[in-house]
């Protein structure tokens, strides 16, 4: 018997939602391909996946080039007697920051489409070329709510954000009815992660308790849609603290 | 220990998703105040939930009155040793069918608001009164994709629907930073249950396996939905099958 | 040679948007059945028309009331050699009141349903019966930012404008191929008239030159509308003061 | 006096959406900064606003590149007695195709981004460089139905435009207090002109009068947007032949 394995693309810091979902998905029994940049990031992922009594590798991969990508899927596909070609997919690569709209630059604005949009069809191409034809399967975008709304300071942002979700869609029409259940979920509110703990360390105390959002409690939801029964798939659903305006 | 408890109004058909709700609820423990109409149709569902070990209780109220959701509430609300008071309310109330615009009567369009955002107007006030104060709790609207659209021959019932996601939304704004949790849960596309069963006999074999929504899967995301963190609440989540198209 | 007509129902004060509809219609050459439930009011409107060299009459009619819209439409498609039938059909009634969601009256409730999807209802389905088989006419429906958004203290309205929304999205669906222009059209802000002076007299100056939306500058986007070609028509239009956040 | 001007970018064949709009606001007197890649197509067109007694001139730019951009905005922002810096900035440039998601290329995939948000980005940010402090303007973008759905076969062309929708909000929410118009206009169907002509012949006959979008009525929107007062913008509207299906 082999085990089901995952691929998770966007994983970055050790305290982050990337490595959180690495490790639920591990947490399952799968083994899990964890893509990013910095492979001491990744490593620390894997270990502390091992350690738990999983299994899991890292893969480097730059998701805004395509070979990296290709070579993801080459990777995770080949056929092995102990492990089965991934059946989950995570897009879950992003960045934030604050620009004014008047002194971004192109290189900017193109680098946040790179690892939005760009990055989303690479991956998503592949589950649809490599996955979809087995008539299963799972494909998750994160989200962000600047997938829905733009605004000031954040145009280059919100444009990435609801490209990824029009690739979402999109491809929620077209594989869905073939048995790919592609999900699109809308992360709205700040994390409770290493990134938001090191740009701006009194979020937590201002937030108060469950004021940030919570990456084990968000990657339950991921589990949760792959686990969803063919006759009542989820295409988009938000997740917010308990407290957040919106 | 005194158990927990939940309400679910709009308690229909045995094989309905009202009752699927009921038996999904007291599964996991809860004692369930089975509220609708019908006596008999309730008296069924609560027997085979305590067939099944588990406790409930009918309570037939018609909730476009408000004397019968402030009774149903009452009842609930009365201290009890055994059982706490309920900290999951589930709105599942709703009609649906074509009519041809021109042929609507005043007496029709009224009955879909009725059993539309009056009755959730009604049971979602006494959650915000009763339930809300305690700083928790869960209250779950049953939408459709009329919800979002309105097409023709259903100007009715997208009218009623979508008022009943506003109610949903505004107090989601209003008393979720208090501890409440509500949520709108999108059924998008045909539920496979007793009423569809007897309206198109040949529905089942036209959509296939999976083609309708399966009861017990929708009843799986309501209780995934009060069981979240709240750290990760979600608002509105869409369920459809597979090959729905949209 | 008959002049064209419009009904526009909806009309209270005389600085106010109803009545600012009416003025420019009539300016138009349009003779202009002004419709409200005080005749006091109408007979103001009706006056300033002719004063302005337009025709104009005054039916009292409450559109909640399903006799008070028939004969409205009795009234207006009767055949006369001097007025054709209307061709343009504006909604316009709707209220707007803070009200704390637990302490909403079910009377209350039923009040905002009443004047926005009952009214709106019995006014599309006349003109979908009288008007519709003409194979042209232009309906449209005055709506509001809630019309798409539910705030706290606000589920009552919100639910109306929203139910009104689907109503004027499924006309158009429907009703729409057969020749008749169905248009929504959001207004979000406050509106610089009577009700407004008058309930809050300091926000004119609060809120600055173009602060609120100048009445004459909302009609003309109905008269826009009315004047659409065929081949490019809007079904919904925002409308929003400069400095409004949104 | 000098002569108000504008800019409209992404001109092509001359029986198209982008010499249209240039045709429509000559005509209102403007001088027209005619931008588009193809000399020889934009000289048509300023001949034709030429021959019909306005004033315009011809600007190679491709919007994609950041340095044609800055130049075109160069040229028109340059100090002149006979004519004003433009008011007015429309952002038509666009594609469409639809290419199956499987055998989309990184490339295809990277030039609908190109003339969608990148450019939108270029242009909207010269505006807000240029225009927006001098407490005025209107910038108007071309969108689709893509802009807000994703369909199969067109997830490149929905993720370019829902990006360049998202562009216009945040900017809309931005500058809309400064004075600046932000507007989007939702083209939704065949455009009647020389690209839907050359490409599927049938189509005119097939859709019947009015079937497909005129594109003197669609510019005729985009005047009345440029026209609007400041109390009462638009930001975003829809456009649609009466018979299409939405």
């Amino acid at each position: 018997m082999s085990r089901s394995s995952a691929i998770v693309v966007g994983v970055g810091a050790e305290v982050g939602l990337g490595a959180a979902l690495c490790k639920r998905i591990a947490r399952e029994g799968y083994h899990v391909y964890v893509a990013g940049r910095t492979l001491a990031k990744l490593t620390q992922v894997v270990e502390a996946i091992v350690d738990a009594g999983g299994t899991a590798e890292a893969v480097v991969a730059d998701t805004t080039q395509e070979a990296d990508v290709l070579a993801l899927f080459d990777k995770a596909m080949t056929p092995r007697d102990d492990i089965a070609p991934p059946d989950l997919v995570v897009y879950n690569a992003g960045n934030n920051r604050y620009v004014p709209f008047t002194e971004l630059s192109a290189a900017d604005f193109e680098s946040f489409w790179r690892v939005g949009p760009l990055g989303a069809f690479l991956v998503g191409r592949e589950v649809a070329r490599r996955i979809a034809p087995s008539g299963g399967g799972t494909l998750i975008f994160t989200g962000a709510s600047a997938s829905l709304r733009g605004k000031p300071g954040f145009a280059h942002f919100a444009s990435s954000k609801a490209g990824v979700r029009m690739i979402a869609q999109s491809m929620a029409r077209e594989f869905g009815p073939q048995g790919l259940h592609v999900a699109h979920v809308v992360v709205d509110g700040g994390i409770d992660g290493e990134r938001l703990r090191q740009a701006r360390p009194g979020v937590i105390a201002e937030r108060g308790e469950n004021g940030l959002l919570n990456i084990d409690a968000i990657a339950d939801m991921y589990w949760t849609l792959h686990r969803q029964h063919p006759s009542a798939w989820t295409q988009e659903v938000d997740l917010r603290p308990f407290k957040e305006t919106f």
